[in-house]
Formats: C-alpha cells, structure tokens, sequence
C-alpha cells in the first residue's frame, strides 16, 4: 500500500477538523491564539491517525469510517500537543525551537504557555465526552466511551506520561540506568500512543483478544518512537528535525544512544517495530496500514 | 440547622478520600509527594460539599447518601487544587504563600509544580470516568456521567476557569471596566462553582426546572465568593486568610472593590448571596445545607 498516501489523507481529515474547531472566536482571544498556534504547528499527527487506523483495522461492518471517529482521534493531538507545550517551557526542558518555529512561550509568554496547555489538556476531555451529532457519526455507546476517557486519563496522567515526564526530569545529569529509562520512555511517550491505538479498538467494539494485540503493537511502536527519536536527535539534521540537534545531550538526559550506543539502539527500535507486526498476524488485510506506519517509522527523518 | 456541624461532617468525608486515594505509592515519589501537598493543604472543600448538598437537596429517594457520589465530588477539588498550583506560579501570579504555608513551587520546583498540576487535572477525568464499584455506590448512568465530565471540562477550559485565569492576566495593570471584571470573575470562580452545584442535581436525576435554580443557586453564590474573596485582600487578616493583606492591590489586579469601592462591594454579595437563596424557594427542607452555605459565606474569613 501507499503509506505516504493514507498518512496524508488522514492527516487531511485530523487538520479540517482542528481547523474548523476554532472558528467561532473565543475571550481571551490571546489564549484561543496560543492553543491553535501550537495545534497548527505542523504535528505529524500520528495519534490520532493511529487512532483511526485501528478502528478501521477492527471494524466489523463496511459502512464504518475512519469520519465517525474524528472528535476521539483528535483529542489525542491535543494532549500531545498541551504536553509539548508545557515540556518546552523554561522551568522544563527550555526550548526555544519546536517544529523549526519559536515554542508557544517564546511568543505568547510563559504565563499564557501555561493556560494554553491546560486549556488543551481539558478541551480533550470535553471533545472525548461530547457527543457530536453529525449524520455521518455513529453515536458511540456512552459506556465504551466511559473507557475511552478513562484510559485516556490514566495513560495521560500520573500513571502515564506525566508520570514519564517527571521522572525525565528528575533524571537529568543522573547516571544513566537501564530501569530509570525504560520507565521514562515507556510512561512519556509509548503510554499515549498506547491508548491511541487501544481507543480506536475500543470504539470499534473490538474483541478482547484483538485489544490484547493491538497493545503489544501499540506498546512496541510507543518505544520504538522514542529510540528513534533519541538516534535522531543523535544523528539528524537540525532543519529536518526542527531543533538543535544534540540537545538531549546538551541537557544530559537520559537516551538509548547514550545507554546504549547508537548500532544497538538502531537494532532494538528494529527489534521493536517487527514485533509490532507480528503481533497483528491474526489480522486481516484491514490492518495493513497499521502495518506500514508501523515499518515507515524506521524510515523516518523527523 | 447547624451549618458548621454539617460542613465539617461532609469535609470529613471529603478529606478521608482523599486521604486514601493516593495510599499506594506512585513513582516518581516526588510528583505523588508534590501532588498530596498541595491536596492536604488546608482547602475548606467548598466546591465538593456544594456537590453532595445539591445532590442531597434534589434526592427523590431516602436511601441516596451523599457518600454514593464522593469521587466525583472530589475530582472538582482536584481541578481547583490543580489551578492554585498553576496560578501560583512566579509565570503567573507569583505567590509564595497560600493558606499560610510556601506554594507548591517553593517546595518542589517549578517544574515539578507544572507536572503536579498536569497530574491532578488528568486524575480528577480518570476519577470521573472511573466507575469505582462499592456496596454503597449506586451505578451511575453512563449518560449523565458524561454529561458531567463534559460539564466539568466545559466550565475548567478555556469556555471556563482558565479562560476566565488568562484574561485576569492580560488585565493586570489596566483600567479596570466593569465588563472586564465580571468576564474575569463569572469565569474564573463563578463557572467551577456553578458546575459543582450542577453536577450534583444531575447524578440525583434531577428535573430541568431543579437544574435551572440550582444553576442560578452556583452563578450567585459564585460570583458572591470572589467578591467576598475581593474584599477579605483589602480587609482580612493576614494570619487568617494564610497570604499577604493586600496582595490584589499590590500586582494591581482588576478587583471589585477597586471598581466598585468596599461598601458597593459589600452589597453587591449580600444581594447575590440573597439571589441565590431566593432561586431555592420551591425546594423543600433536603435543601437547607444549600440556603446555610449561602448565608455561611456573608460570614466568612479566610
């Protein structure tokens, strides 16, 4: 399959949606503006279109589309994109770059960086529990939905990423040790992309046994992000991946390339996404695109 | 009836759960250390026990307890909690004490308190959308529970408290306009209230022409509480309101005594307190708690 071609259709349907969102203007119109300058940033979106491309993966029925989804798989992005802006903040990791553009405090100032996160953060929880009626979108059984938000907030939270982020933070300059870092990676980043593909499953009424599935693939490919992103902060190149490269050297965090150098941290994310793939093996060819995102991202560059 | 005796009973049960929810330990220590801290520090759990009596008020049975909805009672405590610790923060108001003991940020860090506050936003969603199963607990519908979440996230986001947080930033030092001032206090204290009185009508079932009072109930007694708020920065005690006397005046916050003068001020709660109790008139005697806090509130000092 085309890869490049579904990642920028569903990419396409995420950014309408977001785009649309905030049209109506909103008091304080600077808040609005801070929210929407990190959402347009040029995320990747890969939450959420992991998010869809599980529910299409489990769905039962021809007539279910990616569409019905929409508001859930994009609730998704704006808990990243809340924890990219209060990650970026001074008192966190200080970045003054994200995406090759100035971070949200850099423009709007750190006070509002703080609102705008917190504003995103709980604008997820409103979409997730707002039944959108549209003729297109099926209505959601309210108690799948129920497990939706709760994963979503455990994933999210103390048990999840912010969880990681604290423990990232209070890890720097510390020596690093195999636990200490596969904590942090498996709370800070593989937790949300988890969730992202559990939620679509859930909400397709998959099985048991195909959610137990889906989290192995989601769990390996939550990791695997992360090291990859760790060898390219290593190995890229600063325009391409949109921030001084070796900053997490610079900052004396905690990395696979530093644990581990950067040949066997390029073996373990290979590792990591083929046991993804082979944990959707019962799966038929509807979950073909969870496949290729899964090998397109050793290709990535950024 | 005894409105201190009733206050203390329903924080009791408040403080014991909360007290219990975070007995096992999380890592990293220091989030669940930071988080705890700011939980235990002395909050009067006005919001919860504004849930439970309006839950007790609009009861059509004698066995409904207001201990069958205490988790959700807490999670608006959370988010509360949650919004002292970001406001706190040297980005946004600067305070060093608060119920007279060093801010969240004195003690653990900035960093730290940015998570601590991320943390407790998260839990209070995972808390509501946690159907926590207990021989007391009567089975919510999932319906009304997400209209609760949806309430709740509604009135905390930028529809809400951190709209309400963000132009109460961009208005510091400037002329203060009466439209200005009731943006800032209807949504930075008032939206929080009201959802809590609101949420507790609608776990008892309650009618829409219950809801509609109780909803003028919160707008009154919100609005009155930071009025009230207002005038104890001009003429509390700085012992008993546990911050520095004069601290609205000092980074020249819009206030409604500055606006209005102290005398205005003081009639302006009175006449809402007042409203509130008024908007009660046809329910019966389940709803006296409601009609004490509001007379309980011309009284407070801290």
């Amino acid at each position: 399959m085309d890869i490049k071609a579904y990642l920028r259709e569903k990419k396409g349907l995420i950014d309408s949606f977001l785009e649309s969102y905030f049209s109506a203007p909103l008091t304080p119109k600077t808040l609005q503006e801070s929210m929407i300058y990190s959402l347009s940033a040029g995320g990747k979106r890969i939450r959420p279109i992991l998010c869809l491309a599980s529910y299409e993966a489990c769905a039962k029925d021809n007539k279910v589309k990616a569409e019905d989804i929409i508001p859930y798989a994009a609730s998704l992005e704006f808990i990243h994109t809340y924890s990219l802006v209060h990650d970026d903040l001074p008192a966190m990791d200080n970045d003054d770059l994200r995406r090759g553009k100035p971070t949200n405090h850099k423009v709007f100032g750190e006070g509002m960086a703080i609102l705008a996160g917190d504003a995103l953060l709980t604008e997820a929880f409103y979409m997730l529990s707002n039944n959108i009626k549209k003729p297109s979108t099926i209505s959601r059984q309210p108690s799948a939905v129920l497990r939706v938000i709760r994963e979503i907030a455990m994933a999210s939270g103390v048990h999840g990423m912010v969880g990681g982020q604290a423990q990232d933070l209070l890890s720097e300059n510390a020596e690093p040790d195999a636990k200490t870092l596969a904590f942090i990676h498996s709370h800070k980043t593989a937790a949300l992309i988890t969730v992202s593909v559990r939620s679509g499953g859930i909400l397709a009424n998959c099985s048991d046994d195909e959610l137990f599935k889906l989290t192995k693939y989601g769990e390996n490919i939550g990791l695997a992000f992360q090291v990859i992103d760790d060898i390219l902060d290593v190995e890229g190149e600063t325009e391409v991946i949109g921030k001084p490269k070796g900053s997490d050297e610079k900052k004396k965090k905690m990395t696979y390339p530093k644990l581990y150098g950067i040949e066997k941290s390029r073996e373990k994310a290979r590792e990591l996404i083929y046991g993804a793939i082979n944990s959707l093996e019962t799966f038929d060819e509807k979950a073909e695109p969870l496949r290729s995102i899964a090998r397109y991202m050793l290709e990535r560059k950024s």
